[in-house]
């Protein structure tokens, strides 16, 4: 049996029976076994001992939703208007994607998230089990679903799905259970309501949740008015979508009746604050979807338009905009935006019970930040510490399932030097041809 | 004579002349003497040499709004209504402080801002000779200035402007000019229309800008209009307050008249945008600004109100805010938010002409940073990396003046482990007395 004694830390649970503790933590194979003031009683024999000192230990951050494999399109469009962007720039260049190219991206995405404290994200994009081969490799854990687009011939539209089926039966609980799969159809504009219909039922004979990007920006909106004369969350809960567990990214254009209709299906919120301002997409509505009671959690969407994948990041950006946007500075406190990128993460992909708190019986995913910085000093209020001035640079250690990956910020798993070469390569590859 | 020679770098310069130089840069005592793509002829004698592989080289960045001393507040009053921020957290702490809180405070914010790349910082508070002697040692440079208010006796007013001048005649030019000063009441809501008068006048004889807050909020407009009625800007033009070169922090609450009126008289303004976010007191209208012509430059605001002063995460929000709020995904692009925090911080300081670019003749203020990391990958636009996905804690090496301040990430002329633990034991004083 693995295990592992944290001495002397100081731990930010994200339990709400006891959210702050000074003193240690015993983890036993790939759960947490105690957490505590006290000593650990017996000392638990031939565990590696780590002195917490000078660490602030917190569970990993979730991150739901990205599209790690366009980490290869970092900074290669930016500044630009939505269209231009995903027409001229990002299309044609995905166009030209082979698996070679997939593999390096998104072990781009992945080394750059570890060490910056994600444990968990969410993907949707293509090639999937080239992603999810990474992601058991990097010991990282992965909620993957290959993305549909349905905008091409039915004949196109079932081999898709049948690739998106065949992927989530197959990774579903594999690497321990590290990785679960979902289906998504891209979203509403990109699919017609028929191929959303079949997407849905599929999700139900697999029983497995459902992903979208839905209510991005007011043009889509209004485009799914003048095509199906409905808004967005009323055109897919005709289409049945929300009868399964769902998670749906952006969510920025929404009116009340929206909400309600969304915290009634208990339908979970991929907030991405970088992205939606970067693109010009506008901000979304989150102290309502968080009043209303729907669960509002964090991502980065990928590093194209974003363009890092430091949750961190978007925890602050969370934390700040909405104040200045609502004229309130009581608007998303620095507890709750951190809740956005851990607890309320676990909740968004159905895994509370297991991730996103530090608590005896949940998984061993967490991190440890080096707090001996000038910027966590005085050391008074480390929430408000790690939510306004921490960043993903600050993560010395990375567990996932009790197993370290990240040491002194080194993955330990994966070759860093190469993926970066590799990376390099495989973009000037893209350009070349 | 010293004398740096560094090889094989990447530069950003700044300089529209040649904004991007692959190969070498000289620097001879405090000043940058050559920088190409070919090496130095004939080769600096005796000179240390740099290989700069894996390393962006750009100028130092310009804070152009702080109060260093706040720093052993962060943390101590956050998600709170501005008023109760301010006067029932900020100001009953803030009157307990004594010189030695100040020093560690004051002290605390330089290893921060050097550390994560900030070579010349402005500060308006109280006690600035202990922060001008911090300054003087740590090797930064800086634009120092007693901030007055005016909500008290004549007496005491004049005893704040006496103290005010003796400080700005005292240090200007001091450190081999690293330090220079400004006069600055602290608002129009908290000095009476005679009393910035007489600051004006003062600024003029001792022939030094002035600086202020300014329109920060809505509700200190709507007073400004009912005690005076007129609004900040017109209140403060016809005090003669811009007859000086004037740089004004934060003018978040702008209408189109007050803009024009700014660029007429080439006023200056410093964008708190994190402040200004997490404070709720709204957002700035830049992109109008900038497109008036007026000069923006950003500023961190104090530790107390943002809670961080890593320059980069106020370039990073400037570039994502505007296109949010304004919609136009090409508002503000990143060179333009990099400009902010370099040359138009310059420019915001009258001190164009010797720092803010990387240019044969302008003083050695520069930093290098580590981009073998994979956020930075592929390498491909750099200046949108640094902006979209950089950090202070990418920078390595810090060199203001020609001489090297931070080394590998450590302040070379400060003791960080001491400075840190005594602000902690200041802040806690504070809290105990």
């Amino acid at each position: 049996m693995n295990r592992l004694w944290i001495e002397n830390g100081t731990f930010v649970t994200m339990d709400d029976n006891q959210p702050w503790v000074k003193g240690h933590m015993v983890v036993e194979n790939d759960r947490i076994t105690y957490i505590g003031e006290a000593a650990p009683t017996p000392i638990p024999e031939g565990a590696e001992r780590i002195n917490g000192q000078g660490l602030v230990f917190m569970p990993g951050l979730i991150n739901t939703h990205a599209h790690s494999a366009m980490s290869l399109l970092r900074g290669y469009s930016d500044d630009e208007a939505l269209q231009v962007w995903l027409q001229d720039k990002m299309w044609p260049m995905e166009g030209k994607f082979n698996d070679e190219d997939a593999h390096w991206g998104n072990a781009l995405a992945v080394i750059e998230m570890l060490k910056s404290g994600t444990t968990t994200f969410v993907d949707m994009y293509d090639r999937m089990p080239i992603l999810a081969k990474v992601v058991e490799q990097s010991g990282m854990r992965g909620v993957l679903t290959r993305g549909v687009i349905g905008l091409c011939s039915p004949a196109e539209q079932t081999a898709k799905l049948e690739e998106a089926k065949q992927f989530a039966k197959e990774w579903n609980g594999q690497a321990n259970g590290r990785i679960r799969t979902m289906l998504s159809p891209h979203a509403p504009y990109t699919c017609p309501p028929d191929y959303i219909e079949r997407i849905v039922a599929a999700a139900h004979e697999l029983d497995v949740p459902l992903h979208t990007h839905m209510s991005e920006s007011a043009a889509e909106v209004q485009q799914n008015v003048n095509d199906y004369g409905t808004r967005p969350v009323e055109h897919l809960d005709k289409l049945g979508f929300f009868s399964r567990p769902s998670l749906v990214a952006h969510a920025v254009h929404l009116n009340d009746d929206e909400i309600a209709l969304l915290a009634e299906r208990r339908v979970a919120i991929s907030h991405n604050p970088a992205s939606n301002l970067k693109l010009a997409s506008g901000i979304a509505r989150v102290p309502e979807l968080l009043k209303a009671g729907v669960t509002v959690s964090l991502g980065t969407d990928s590093a194209a338009s974003n363009n890092n994948l430091d949750l961190f990041d978007e925890i602050r950006i969370a934390a700040l905009i909405h104040k200045g946007v609502s004229g309130d500075p009581t608007a998303i406190p620095a507890m709750e935006a951190l809740r956005m990128g851990t607890v309320y993460g676990a909740r968004a992909i159905w895994q509370a019970d297991e991730i996103g708190a530090l608590k005896a019986g949940m998984k061993a995913d967490f991190i440890a930040i080096n707090t001996e910085q000038p910027h966590f000093y005085p050391q008074t209020e480390i929430v408000s510490h790690l939510v306004y001035s921490g960043s993903g640079r600050d993560v010395q250690h990375v567990w996932v399932d009790g197993r370290q990956v990240v040491k002194s910020g080194v993955c330990t798993l994966l070759d860093e030097q190469k993926i970066m070469a590799e990376a390099q390569r495989a973009f000037e590859g893209l350009l070349a041809r």
